[in-house]
Protein backbone atom coordinates (compact mmCIF):
# COMPACT_ATOMS: atom_id res chain seq x y z
CA UNK A 1 0.00 0.00 0.00
CA UNK A 2 0.59 3.51 -0.42
CA UNK A 3 -1.01 5.41 2.01
CA UNK A 4 0.20 8.47 2.95
CA UNK A 5 2.34 8.84 -0.27
CA UNK A 6 1.60 11.88 -2.96
CA UNK A 7 2.50 10.75 -6.98
CA UNK A 8 2.78 12.92 -9.40
CA UNK A 9 2.00 11.62 -13.33
CA UNK A 10 3.26 13.70 -15.88
CA UNK A 11 1.97 12.55 -19.31
CA UNK A 12 1.30 9.12 -20.50
CA UNK A 13 -0.63 7.08 -22.53
CA UNK A 14 -3.66 4.74 -21.96
CA UNK A 15 -1.82 2.06 -19.78
CA UNK A 16 -1.21 5.39 -17.59
CA UNK A 17 -4.94 5.56 -16.97
CA UNK A 18 -4.96 2.22 -15.01
CA UNK A 19 -1.53 3.06 -13.46
CA UNK A 20 -3.58 5.88 -12.10
CA UNK A 21 -6.69 4.19 -10.64
CA UNK A 22 -4.43 1.11 -9.32
CA UNK A 23 -2.51 3.72 -7.57
CA UNK A 24 -4.65 5.63 -6.21
CA UNK A 25 -6.30 1.91 -5.20
CA UNK A 26 -3.16 1.50 -3.12
CA UNK A 27 -4.08 4.76 -0.93
CA UNK A 28 -1.52 6.71 -2.63
CA UNK A 29 -2.66 10.74 -3.22
CA UNK A 30 -2.64 10.90 -7.25
CA UNK A 31 -1.90 14.64 -8.80
CA UNK A 32 -1.57 14.44 -12.81
CA UNK A 33 -0.71 16.77 -15.09
CA UNK A 34 -1.72 16.28 -19.13
CA UNK A 35 -5.00 14.06 -18.83
CA UNK A 36 -7.93 17.03 -19.35
CA UNK A 37 -9.07 15.06 -22.34
CA UNK A 38 -9.44 11.66 -19.40
CA UNK A 39 -10.96 13.15 -16.90
CA UNK A 40 -14.14 11.03 -16.96
CA UNK A 41 -12.18 7.47 -17.18
CA UNK A 42 -10.42 8.68 -13.79
CA UNK A 43 -11.43 8.04 -10.41
CA UNK A 44 -9.67 9.99 -7.14
CA UNK A 45 -7.21 11.89 -9.20
CA UNK A 46 -6.09 15.53 -8.23
CA UNK A 47 -6.02 16.84 -11.93
CA UNK A 48 -3.44 20.27 -11.48
CA UNK A 49 -0.90 21.70 -13.68
CA UNK A 50 2.87 22.77 -13.33
CA UNK A 51 1.96 25.76 -11.67
CA UNK A 52 -0.98 24.77 -9.52
CA UNK A 53 1.07 21.94 -8.10
CA UNK A 54 2.26 21.98 -4.64
CA UNK A 55 5.58 20.28 -4.22
CA UNK A 56 6.80 19.89 -0.85
CA UNK A 57 5.34 16.28 -0.03
CA UNK A 58 5.29 14.97 -3.65
CA UNK A 59 7.29 11.77 -3.19
CA UNK A 60 7.30 10.59 -6.89
CA UNK A 61 6.87 11.84 -10.14
CA UNK A 62 6.62 9.32 -12.87
CA UNK A 63 6.79 10.24 -16.62
CA UNK A 64 5.87 8.46 -19.83
CA UNK A 65 7.18 5.61 -21.36
CA UNK A 66 9.37 7.16 -23.43
CA UNK A 67 10.61 9.99 -20.84
CA UNK A 68 11.18 13.33 -21.41
CA UNK A 69 12.85 14.06 -24.97
CA UNK A 70 15.95 16.60 -25.66
CA UNK A 71 14.15 19.44 -25.09
CA UNK A 72 12.47 17.86 -21.42
CA UNK A 73 9.20 17.67 -23.06
CA UNK A 74 6.65 14.95 -22.19
CA UNK A 75 4.31 12.93 -24.29
CA UNK A 76 0.59 13.18 -23.16
CA UNK A 77 -1.48 11.46 -25.09
CA UNK A 78 -4.76 13.09 -23.19
CA UNK A 79 -3.57 16.49 -23.48
CA UNK A 80 -3.58 19.61 -26.66
CA UNK A 81 0.14 19.30 -26.30
CA UNK A 82 3.28 17.99 -25.00
CA UNK A 83 4.61 18.84 -21.49
CA UNK A 84 8.04 20.89 -20.67
CA UNK A 85 9.87 20.26 -18.02
CA UNK A 86 12.21 22.17 -17.15
CA UNK A 87 15.77 21.25 -14.82
CA UNK A 88 14.46 24.43 -12.45
CA UNK A 89 11.28 23.05 -11.77
CA UNK A 90 12.04 19.38 -11.58
CA UNK A 91 14.92 20.44 -8.79
CA UNK A 92 12.00 22.58 -6.48
CA UNK A 93 10.92 18.67 -5.68
CA UNK A 94 11.97 17.53 -1.73
CA UNK A 95 15.27 15.19 -1.81
CA UNK A 96 13.91 12.15 -1.69
CA UNK A 97 11.26 12.48 -4.48
CA UNK A 98 11.90 9.44 -7.21
CA UNK A 99 11.88 10.07 -10.87
CA UNK A 100 10.59 7.25 -12.56
CA UNK A 101 10.55 6.86 -16.51
CA UNK A 102 10.07 4.17 -18.94
CA UNK A 103 13.36 4.56 -20.55
CA UNK A 104 16.53 6.79 -19.72
CA UNK A 105 16.81 9.95 -22.14
CA UNK A 106 19.86 12.12 -22.84
CA UNK A 107 18.12 14.79 -20.68
CA UNK A 108 17.21 12.52 -18.02
CA UNK A 109 21.00 11.36 -17.43
CA UNK A 110 22.26 15.31 -17.23
CA UNK A 111 19.48 16.13 -14.66
CA UNK A 112 22.25 15.94 -11.70
CA UNK A 113 20.47 16.38 -8.78
CA UNK A 114 18.11 13.13 -9.76
CA UNK A 115 21.47 11.31 -9.62
CA UNK A 116 20.82 7.72 -8.18
CA UNK A 117 16.75 8.64 -7.63
CA UNK A 118 15.53 8.12 -11.03
CA UNK A 119 14.23 5.05 -12.21
CA UNK A 120 13.63 3.50 -15.54
CA UNK A 121 11.55 0.91 -15.22
CA UNK A 122 11.94 -0.41 -18.92
CA UNK A 123 15.29 -1.32 -17.96
CA UNK A 124 13.98 -3.83 -14.98
CA UNK A 125 14.19 -7.17 -15.71
CA UNK A 126 10.56 -7.84 -13.26
CA UNK A 127 9.21 -5.23 -16.16
CA UNK A 128 10.27 -6.71 -19.01
CA UNK A 129 9.31 -10.36 -17.49
CA UNK A 130 5.60 -9.14 -16.95
CA UNK A 131 5.63 -6.92 -20.17
CA UNK A 132 6.57 -10.13 -21.92
CA UNK A 133 3.13 -11.77 -21.14
CA UNK A 134 1.26 -9.16 -23.23
CA UNK A 135 3.79 -8.98 -25.41
CA UNK A 136 3.72 -12.66 -26.14
CA UNK A 137 -0.58 -12.54 -26.93
CA UNK A 138 0.19 -9.30 -29.30
CA UNK A 139 2.41 -12.22 -31.37
CA UNK A 140 0.10 -14.87 -31.07
CA UNK A 141 -2.72 -12.27 -32.62
CA UNK A 142 -0.33 -10.99 -35.22
CA UNK A 143 0.89 -14.46 -36.36
CA UNK A 144 -3.15 -15.70 -36.23
CA UNK A 145 -4.16 -12.42 -38.67
CA UNK A 146 -1.12 -12.56 -40.79
CA UNK A 147 -1.19 -16.48 -42.13
CA UNK A 148 -3.87 -18.31 -43.93
CA UNK A 149 -2.85 -21.66 -42.19
CA UNK A 150 -3.52 -22.47 -38.49
CA UNK A 151 -0.75 -22.32 -35.55
CA UNK A 152 -2.12 -25.23 -34.55
CA UNK A 153 0.72 -27.76 -36.37
CA UNK A 154 3.02 -25.21 -37.85
CA UNK A 155 6.62 -25.09 -37.52
CA UNK A 156 7.50 -21.69 -35.17
CA UNK A 157 11.09 -20.89 -34.47
CA UNK A 158 11.95 -18.73 -31.93
CA UNK A 159 15.93 -17.12 -31.74
CA UNK A 160 16.82 -15.66 -28.33
CA UNK A 161 15.63 -17.10 -24.64
CA UNK A 162 15.86 -14.10 -23.19
CA UNK A 163 12.63 -13.41 -20.49
CA UNK A 164 10.28 -12.67 -24.27
CA UNK A 165 11.68 -15.97 -25.46
CA UNK A 166 11.01 -17.94 -22.47
CA UNK A 167 7.63 -17.13 -22.49
CA UNK A 168 6.75 -17.12 -26.40
CA UNK A 169 7.31 -21.04 -25.56
CA UNK A 170 4.18 -22.87 -23.66
CA UNK A 171 1.50 -20.79 -24.91
CA UNK A 172 2.67 -21.61 -29.02
CA UNK A 173 2.72 -25.24 -27.53
CA UNK A 174 -0.89 -24.73 -26.10
CA UNK A 175 -2.34 -23.56 -29.55
CA UNK A 176 0.05 -27.10 -30.80
CA UNK A 177 2.37 -25.44 -32.66
CA UNK A 178 5.79 -27.28 -33.30
CA UNK A 179 8.12 -25.29 -31.74
CA UNK A 180 11.82 -24.94 -31.72
CA UNK A 181 14.22 -22.51 -30.01
CA UNK A 182 17.76 -20.84 -31.07
CA UNK A 183 19.94 -19.80 -28.58
CA UNK A 184 23.46 -19.77 -27.52
CA UNK A 185 24.05 -20.69 -23.63
CA UNK A 186 24.33 -24.35 -22.96
CA UNK A 187 22.04 -24.03 -20.13
CA UNK A 188 19.55 -22.27 -22.36
CA UNK A 189 19.51 -25.02 -24.59
CA UNK A 190 18.72 -27.64 -21.62
CA UNK A 191 15.90 -25.83 -20.64
CA UNK A 192 14.81 -25.06 -24.22
CA UNK A 193 15.24 -29.04 -24.35
CA UNK A 194 12.95 -29.29 -20.85
CA UNK A 195 10.42 -27.53 -21.81
CA UNK A 196 9.92 -30.00 -25.24
CA UNK A 197 10.74 -27.45 -27.59
CA UNK A 198 13.28 -28.57 -30.02
CA UNK A 199 16.96 -26.58 -29.42
CA UNK A 200 18.75 -25.06 -32.14
CA UNK A 201 22.34 -24.57 -31.88
CA UNK A 202 24.76 -21.81 -32.80
CA UNK A 203 25.34 -22.50 -36.94
CA UNK A 204 22.46 -25.15 -37.19
CA UNK A 205 20.34 -21.77 -37.54
CA UNK A 206 19.86 -21.81 -41.38
CA UNK A 207 19.63 -25.91 -41.85
CA UNK A 208 16.78 -25.45 -39.23
CA UNK A 209 14.26 -22.79 -40.70
CA UNK A 210 14.30 -24.45 -44.21
CA UNK A 211 10.62 -25.84 -42.95
CA UNK A 212 9.66 -22.77 -40.39
CA UNK A 213 6.22 -21.39 -40.69
CA UNK A 214 6.61 -18.48 -38.21
CA UNK A 215 9.57 -16.80 -37.48
CA UNK A 216 9.90 -15.44 -33.81
CA UNK A 217 12.77 -13.01 -33.36
CA UNK A 218 13.43 -11.87 -29.65
CA UNK A 219 17.37 -10.80 -30.25
CA UNK A 220 18.57 -7.26 -30.53
CA UNK A 221 21.27 -7.86 -33.23
CA UNK A 222 21.08 -8.52 -36.64
CA UNK A 223 20.29 -12.53 -36.48
CA UNK A 224 17.75 -12.67 -39.03
CA UNK A 225 20.16 -12.17 -42.31
CA UNK A 226 19.98 -12.50 -45.74
CA UNK A 227 21.10 -15.88 -45.65
CA UNK A 228 18.69 -17.22 -43.25
CA UNK A 229 15.67 -15.60 -44.75
CA UNK A 230 16.98 -17.11 -48.24
CA UNK A 231 16.37 -20.40 -46.08
CA UNK A 232 13.01 -19.24 -44.96
CA UNK A 233 9.91 -20.76 -46.99
CA UNK A 234 8.76 -17.74 -48.99
CA UNK A 235 5.30 -18.02 -47.20
CA UNK A 236 6.98 -17.55 -43.90
CA UNK A 237 5.68 -15.22 -41.46
CA UNK A 238 8.54 -13.27 -39.73
CA UNK A 239 7.75 -10.69 -36.52
CA UNK A 240 10.02 -9.20 -34.62
CA UNK A 241 9.98 -8.40 -30.91
CA UNK A 242 13.25 -6.73 -30.18
CA UNK A 243 14.18 -3.19 -29.53
CA UNK A 244 14.39 -1.03 -32.56
CA UNK A 245 15.74 -1.64 -35.00
CA UNK A 246 15.22 -4.91 -34.60
CA UNK A 247 17.06 -8.14 -35.76
CA UNK A 248 15.69 -8.63 -39.33
CA UNK A 249 17.00 -7.22 -42.50
CA UNK A 250 13.90 -5.44 -43.25
CA UNK A 251 15.34 -4.68 -46.87
CA UNK A 252 16.32 -8.36 -47.81
CA UNK A 253 13.31 -9.81 -46.90
CA UNK A 254 10.89 -7.34 -48.92
CA UNK A 255 12.87 -7.66 -52.08
CA UNK A 256 12.49 -11.90 -51.72
CA UNK A 257 8.56 -11.46 -50.70
CA UNK A 258 8.58 -12.35 -47.32
CA UNK A 259 6.28 -10.69 -44.77
CA UNK A 260 8.30 -9.29 -42.07
CA UNK A 261 6.92 -7.50 -39.30
CA UNK A 262 8.90 -4.95 -36.44
CA UNK A 263 6.09 -5.37 -33.63
CA UNK A 264 7.49 -3.48 -30.47
CA UNK A 265 5.37 -2.27 -27.38
CA UNK A 266 2.70 -4.69 -28.05
CA UNK A 267 1.56 -4.10 -24.43
CA UNK A 268 0.33 -0.87 -24.88
CA UNK A 269 -1.17 -1.84 -27.67
CA UNK A 270 -2.86 -5.22 -26.99
CA UNK A 271 -3.32 -4.82 -22.90
CA UNK A 272 -2.59 -1.43 -21.79
CA UNK A 273 -4.71 -2.05 -18.78
CA UNK A 274 -2.55 -5.14 -17.63
CA UNK A 275 0.19 -2.91 -18.64
CA UNK A 276 -0.42 -0.08 -16.50
CA UNK A 277 -1.09 -2.73 -13.49
CA UNK A 278 2.16 -4.41 -14.25
CA UNK A 279 3.68 -0.42 -13.69
CA UNK A 280 1.71 0.43 -10.91
CA UNK A 281 2.77 -3.02 -9.04
CA UNK A 282 6.47 -2.01 -9.88
CA UNK A 283 6.11 1.72 -8.75
CA UNK A 284 4.57 0.69 -5.11
CA UNK A 285 7.71 -2.30 -4.69
CA UNK A 286 9.85 0.40 -5.65
CA UNK A 287 8.77 3.07 -3.34
CA UNK A 288 8.51 0.82 -0.42
CA UNK A 289 12.24 -0.41 -1.13
CA UNK A 290 13.38 3.37 -1.18
CA UNK A 291 11.96 4.07 2.34
CA UNK B 1 -4.48 -40.36 -53.49
CA UNK B 2 -6.93 -40.16 -55.66
CA UNK B 3 -5.10 -40.99 -59.16
CA UNK B 4 -7.48 -41.81 -61.93
CA UNK B 5 -10.16 -40.18 -60.36
CA UNK B 6 -12.28 -36.64 -61.73
CA UNK B 7 -12.93 -33.49 -59.97
CA UNK B 8 -15.48 -30.84 -60.89
CA UNK B 9 -15.07 -27.72 -58.37
CA UNK B 10 -18.28 -25.31 -58.74
CA UNK B 11 -17.62 -21.96 -57.49
CA UNK B 12 -16.43 -21.44 -53.58
CA UNK B 13 -14.33 -18.78 -51.73
CA UNK B 14 -10.32 -18.75 -50.47
CA UNK B 15 -10.87 -21.96 -49.23
CA UNK B 16 -11.40 -23.44 -52.27
CA UNK B 17 -8.22 -22.10 -53.73
CA UNK B 18 -6.44 -24.35 -51.12
CA UNK B 19 -8.89 -27.38 -51.68
CA UNK B 20 -8.21 -27.36 -55.79
CA UNK B 21 -4.29 -27.25 -55.25
CA UNK B 22 -4.33 -30.29 -52.38
CA UNK B 23 -6.94 -32.82 -55.09
CA UNK B 24 -4.71 -31.89 -57.59
CA UNK B 25 -1.70 -32.94 -55.01
CA UNK B 26 -3.74 -36.07 -54.57
CA UNK B 27 -3.09 -36.61 -58.39
CA UNK B 28 -7.08 -35.93 -59.24
CA UNK B 29 -7.72 -34.42 -62.38
CA UNK B 30 -9.65 -31.39 -61.19
CA UNK B 31 -11.81 -29.41 -63.23
CA UNK B 32 -13.23 -25.62 -61.94
CA UNK B 33 -16.30 -23.49 -63.02
CA UNK B 34 -16.53 -20.02 -61.52
CA UNK B 35 -12.18 -19.49 -60.89
CA UNK B 36 -11.81 -17.28 -64.14
CA UNK B 37 -10.20 -14.13 -61.22
CA UNK B 38 -8.30 -17.13 -59.48
CA UNK B 39 -6.67 -18.29 -62.24
CA UNK B 40 -3.07 -17.49 -61.56
CA UNK B 41 -3.16 -18.55 -58.32
CA UNK B 42 -4.11 -22.09 -59.30
CA UNK B 43 -2.14 -25.07 -60.48
CA UNK B 44 -2.80 -28.14 -62.98
CA UNK B 45 -6.76 -27.17 -62.61
CA UNK B 46 -8.95 -27.28 -65.97
CA UNK B 47 -10.93 -24.08 -66.13
CA UNK B 48 -14.16 -24.66 -67.95
CA UNK B 49 -17.75 -23.86 -68.26
CA UNK B 50 -20.75 -25.92 -68.02
CA UNK B 51 -21.43 -25.98 -72.08
CA UNK B 52 -17.59 -27.51 -72.18
CA UNK B 53 -17.23 -29.92 -69.88
CA UNK B 54 -17.33 -33.66 -70.73
CA UNK B 55 -19.61 -34.78 -67.91
CA UNK B 56 -18.91 -38.85 -68.74
CA UNK B 57 -15.87 -39.42 -66.36
CA UNK B 58 -16.46 -36.96 -63.57
CA UNK B 59 -16.40 -38.66 -60.21
CA UNK B 60 -17.36 -36.29 -57.59
CA UNK B 61 -18.99 -32.67 -58.13
CA UNK B 62 -18.04 -30.11 -55.12
CA UNK B 63 -20.47 -27.07 -54.39
CA UNK B 64 -19.30 -24.22 -51.99
CA UNK B 65 -19.58 -24.22 -48.71
CA UNK B 66 -23.17 -22.93 -48.83
CA UNK B 67 -24.54 -25.43 -51.31
CA UNK B 68 -27.09 -24.65 -53.80
CA UNK B 69 -29.66 -21.64 -52.98
CA UNK B 70 -33.18 -22.08 -53.39
CA UNK B 71 -33.20 -21.24 -57.20
CA UNK B 72 -30.05 -23.66 -57.73
CA UNK B 73 -27.15 -20.79 -57.73
CA UNK B 74 -23.82 -21.79 -56.13
CA UNK B 75 -22.11 -18.74 -54.61
CA UNK B 76 -18.44 -18.17 -56.67
CA UNK B 77 -16.12 -15.56 -54.95
CA UNK B 78 -13.79 -15.87 -57.67
CA UNK B 79 -16.56 -15.23 -60.73
CA UNK B 80 -18.55 -12.20 -62.11
CA UNK B 81 -21.90 -14.18 -60.86
CA UNK B 82 -23.18 -16.93 -59.07
CA UNK B 83 -23.43 -20.23 -61.27
CA UNK B 84 -26.33 -21.90 -62.25
CA UNK B 85 -27.31 -25.49 -61.50
CA UNK B 86 -30.30 -27.00 -63.34
CA UNK B 87 -31.85 -30.35 -62.11
CA UNK B 88 -31.44 -31.59 -65.67
CA UNK B 89 -27.81 -30.41 -66.02
CA UNK B 90 -26.69 -32.21 -62.27
CA UNK B 91 -28.60 -35.44 -63.61
CA UNK B 92 -26.32 -35.95 -66.45
CA UNK B 93 -23.60 -37.01 -64.42
CA UNK B 94 -22.69 -40.31 -63.96
CA UNK B 95 -24.41 -42.44 -61.44
CA UNK B 96 -21.75 -43.04 -59.01
CA UNK B 97 -21.17 -39.29 -59.21
CA UNK B 98 -20.62 -38.07 -55.23
CA UNK B 99 -22.16 -34.52 -54.96
CA UNK B 100 -20.13 -32.30 -51.93
CA UNK B 101 -21.87 -29.60 -49.94
CA UNK B 102 -20.42 -27.70 -47.06
CA UNK B 103 -23.88 -27.74 -45.67
CA UNK B 104 -27.35 -29.46 -46.95
CA UNK B 105 -30.17 -27.01 -48.60
CA UNK B 106 -33.68 -27.59 -49.73
CA UNK B 107 -33.02 -26.86 -53.17
CA UNK B 108 -30.28 -29.94 -52.75
CA UNK B 109 -32.30 -32.66 -50.86
CA UNK B 110 -35.07 -32.36 -53.17
CA UNK B 111 -32.65 -33.85 -55.94
CA UNK B 112 -34.05 -37.02 -56.26
CA UNK B 113 -31.34 -38.63 -58.57
CA UNK B 114 -28.43 -37.60 -55.84
CA UNK B 115 -30.28 -39.39 -53.16
CA UNK B 116 -27.42 -40.75 -50.93
CA UNK B 117 -24.58 -39.36 -52.68
CA UNK B 118 -24.77 -35.84 -51.54
CA UNK B 119 -22.25 -35.38 -48.47
CA UNK B 120 -22.82 -32.42 -46.50
CA UNK B 121 -18.93 -31.84 -45.09
CA UNK B 122 -20.32 -29.22 -42.28
CA UNK B 123 -22.86 -31.91 -40.56
CA UNK B 124 -19.72 -34.36 -40.22
CA UNK B 125 -17.88 -34.43 -37.40
CA UNK B 126 -14.75 -34.94 -38.61
CA UNK B 127 -15.26 -31.73 -40.48
CA UNK B 128 -16.51 -29.87 -37.15
CA UNK B 129 -13.31 -31.34 -35.02
CA UNK B 130 -10.62 -30.38 -37.38
CA UNK B 131 -12.32 -26.86 -38.14
CA UNK B 132 -12.04 -26.17 -34.24
CA UNK B 133 -8.75 -25.63 -34.82
CA UNK B 134 -9.28 -22.77 -36.89
CA UNK B 135 -12.25 -21.80 -34.64
CA UNK B 136 -10.09 -21.80 -31.39
CA UNK B 137 -7.33 -19.58 -33.08
CA UNK B 138 -9.73 -17.05 -33.94
CA UNK B 139 -11.61 -16.86 -30.65
CA UNK B 140 -8.42 -16.30 -29.36
CA UNK B 141 -7.53 -13.54 -31.72
CA UNK B 142 -10.59 -11.95 -31.17
CA UNK B 143 -10.43 -12.02 -27.69
CA UNK B 144 -6.72 -10.63 -27.57
CA UNK B 145 -7.94 -7.71 -30.07
CA UNK B 146 -11.03 -6.82 -28.10
CA UNK B 147 -9.98 -6.49 -24.54
CA UNK B 148 -7.60 -4.15 -22.69
CA UNK B 149 -5.82 -7.22 -20.14
CA UNK B 150 -4.06 -10.22 -21.08
CA UNK B 151 -5.95 -13.46 -21.61
CA UNK B 152 -2.87 -14.43 -18.94
CA UNK B 153 -4.70 -14.89 -15.49
CA UNK B 154 -7.68 -13.94 -17.36
CA UNK B 155 -10.96 -15.86 -15.84
CA UNK B 156 -12.71 -17.25 -19.38
CA UNK B 157 -15.97 -19.54 -19.22
CA UNK B 158 -16.46 -22.23 -21.82
CA UNK B 159 -20.05 -23.08 -22.16
CA UNK B 160 -20.30 -26.46 -24.05
CA UNK B 161 -17.87 -29.02 -24.35
CA UNK B 162 -18.78 -30.13 -27.69
CA UNK B 163 -16.32 -30.73 -30.98
CA UNK B 164 -15.29 -26.54 -30.24
CA UNK B 165 -15.64 -26.25 -26.48
CA UNK B 166 -13.57 -29.20 -26.19
CA UNK B 167 -10.58 -27.82 -28.03
CA UNK B 168 -10.70 -24.44 -26.33
CA UNK B 169 -9.41 -25.68 -23.22
CA UNK B 170 -5.73 -26.59 -23.89
CA UNK B 171 -4.78 -23.16 -26.05
CA UNK B 172 -6.52 -21.01 -23.18
CA UNK B 173 -4.70 -22.80 -20.65
CA UNK B 174 -1.44 -22.35 -22.17
CA UNK B 175 -1.84 -18.43 -22.75
CA UNK B 176 -2.11 -19.02 -18.61
CA UNK B 177 -6.01 -18.44 -18.46
CA UNK B 178 -7.89 -19.71 -15.83
CA UNK B 179 -10.14 -21.89 -17.73
CA UNK B 180 -13.43 -22.93 -16.28
CA UNK B 181 -16.30 -25.05 -18.56
CA UNK B 182 -19.91 -25.69 -18.62
CA UNK B 183 -22.18 -28.78 -19.15
CA UNK B 184 -24.36 -31.17 -18.31
CA UNK B 185 -23.26 -34.46 -18.80
CA UNK B 186 -21.12 -36.21 -16.18
CA UNK B 187 -18.77 -37.97 -18.52
CA UNK B 188 -18.00 -34.30 -19.64
CA UNK B 189 -17.70 -33.52 -16.49
CA UNK B 190 -15.22 -36.22 -15.85
CA UNK B 191 -12.81 -35.03 -18.67
CA UNK B 192 -12.79 -30.93 -17.87
CA UNK B 193 -11.94 -32.01 -14.40
CA UNK B 194 -9.21 -34.20 -16.11
CA UNK B 195 -8.14 -31.45 -18.55
CA UNK B 196 -7.44 -29.00 -14.97
CA UNK B 197 -10.04 -26.83 -15.84
CA UNK B 198 -12.95 -26.16 -13.64
CA UNK B 199 -16.19 -27.79 -13.79
CA UNK B 200 -19.48 -25.58 -13.91
CA UNK B 201 -22.91 -27.65 -13.34
CA UNK B 202 -25.86 -26.99 -14.32
CA UNK B 203 -27.68 -24.34 -11.98
CA UNK B 204 -24.15 -23.09 -11.19
CA UNK B 205 -23.96 -21.36 -14.11
CA UNK B 206 -25.12 -17.14 -12.97
CA UNK B 207 -22.85 -17.95 -9.81
CA UNK B 208 -19.64 -18.91 -12.08
CA UNK B 209 -19.43 -15.93 -14.41
CA UNK B 210 -19.53 -13.44 -11.74
CA UNK B 211 -16.07 -12.98 -12.06
CA UNK B 212 -15.87 -14.07 -15.63
CA UNK B 213 -13.42 -11.51 -18.19
CA UNK B 214 -14.16 -13.98 -21.19
CA UNK B 215 -17.03 -15.66 -21.91
CA UNK B 216 -17.04 -18.15 -24.90
CA UNK B 217 -20.33 -20.15 -26.21
CA UNK B 218 -20.54 -22.83 -27.91
CA UNK B 219 -24.07 -23.72 -27.05
CA UNK B 220 -26.43 -23.29 -29.74
CA UNK B 221 -29.41 -22.90 -27.87
CA UNK B 222 -30.40 -19.43 -25.80
CA UNK B 223 -27.79 -20.06 -22.86
CA UNK B 224 -26.47 -16.69 -22.39
CA UNK B 225 -30.04 -15.39 -21.11
CA UNK B 226 -30.66 -11.66 -19.51
CA UNK B 227 -29.76 -13.47 -16.09
CA UNK B 228 -26.56 -14.61 -17.10
CA UNK B 229 -25.41 -11.36 -18.45
CA UNK B 230 -26.75 -9.42 -15.52
CA UNK B 231 -23.90 -11.79 -13.50
CA UNK B 232 -21.12 -10.80 -15.79
CA UNK B 233 -18.36 -7.70 -14.77
CA UNK B 234 -19.29 -5.44 -17.09
CA UNK B 235 -15.85 -5.27 -19.06
CA UNK B 236 -16.59 -8.93 -19.75
CA UNK B 237 -15.95 -9.88 -23.70
CA UNK B 238 -19.10 -12.45 -25.17
CA UNK B 239 -18.17 -14.47 -28.29
CA UNK B 240 -20.49 -16.77 -29.48
CA UNK B 241 -19.16 -19.60 -31.55
CA UNK B 242 -22.52 -21.15 -31.83
CA UNK B 243 -24.01 -21.42 -35.34
CA UNK B 244 -26.27 -18.47 -35.94
CA UNK B 245 -28.39 -17.03 -34.65
CA UNK B 246 -26.08 -17.96 -31.71
CA UNK B 247 -26.65 -18.60 -27.85
CA UNK B 248 -26.60 -14.98 -26.94
CA UNK B 249 -29.33 -12.74 -25.82
CA UNK B 250 -27.12 -10.12 -28.22
CA UNK B 251 -29.98 -7.39 -27.07
CA UNK B 252 -29.67 -7.58 -23.37
CA UNK B 253 -25.80 -7.49 -23.56
CA UNK B 254 -26.15 -4.22 -25.95
CA UNK B 255 -28.68 -2.82 -23.13
CA UNK B 256 -26.38 -3.58 -20.23
CA UNK B 257 -22.97 -2.27 -22.18
CA UNK B 258 -21.49 -5.47 -22.31
CA UNK B 259 -19.35 -6.03 -25.53
CA UNK B 260 -20.78 -9.27 -27.29
CA UNK B 261 -19.78 -10.85 -30.92
CA UNK B 262 -21.39 -13.29 -32.96
CA UNK B 263 -18.63 -14.67 -34.52
CA UNK B 264 -19.03 -17.67 -37.14
CA UNK B 265 -16.84 -19.10 -40.15
CA UNK B 266 -13.80 -18.44 -38.43
CA UNK B 267 -11.81 -21.11 -40.41
CA UNK B 268 -12.69 -19.27 -43.62
CA UNK B 269 -11.44 -16.16 -42.16
CA UNK B 270 -8.38 -16.74 -40.08
CA UNK B 271 -6.77 -20.28 -41.78
CA UNK B 272 -8.13 -20.48 -45.59
CA UNK B 273 -5.35 -22.40 -46.44
CA UNK B 274 -5.67 -24.83 -43.45
CA UNK B 275 -9.43 -24.74 -44.32
CA UNK B 276 -8.80 -25.62 -47.41
CA UNK B 277 -6.66 -28.38 -46.60
CA UNK B 278 -9.05 -29.84 -43.97
CA UNK B 279 -11.63 -30.19 -46.88
CA UNK B 280 -9.43 -31.51 -49.19
CA UNK B 281 -8.56 -34.58 -46.82
CA UNK B 282 -12.53 -35.46 -45.64
CA UNK B 283 -13.31 -35.60 -49.52
CA UNK B 284 -10.46 -38.00 -50.55
CA UNK B 285 -11.26 -40.15 -47.19
CA UNK B 286 -15.04 -39.77 -48.39
CA UNK B 287 -14.21 -40.87 -52.02
CA UNK B 288 -12.23 -43.95 -50.97
CA UNK B 289 -15.03 -44.98 -48.87
CA UNK B 290 -17.49 -44.68 -51.65
CA UNK B 291 -15.19 -46.80 -53.77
Amino acid sequence: MLTGKSVLIVGGDARYIELINQLSLFDATVYAIGFEEAEENLDNVILTNQKRLVKDHIDAIILPITGLDQDGYADAHFNDSSIHLTEEWLNEFPDHCLLFTGIMTPYLSELSEFTGRIIAFMDRDDVAIYNSIPTVEGAIMLAIQHTDFTIHSSNVTILGFGRVGKTLVRPFQGLGAKVSVYARRNDDLARIYESHATTIEEGQLIEAVKGCNILINTVPDLIVTPNVIRALPEDCLIIDLASKPGGVDFRYAKKRGVDAMLAPSLPGMVAPKTAGKILAHVIQTVMHNHE
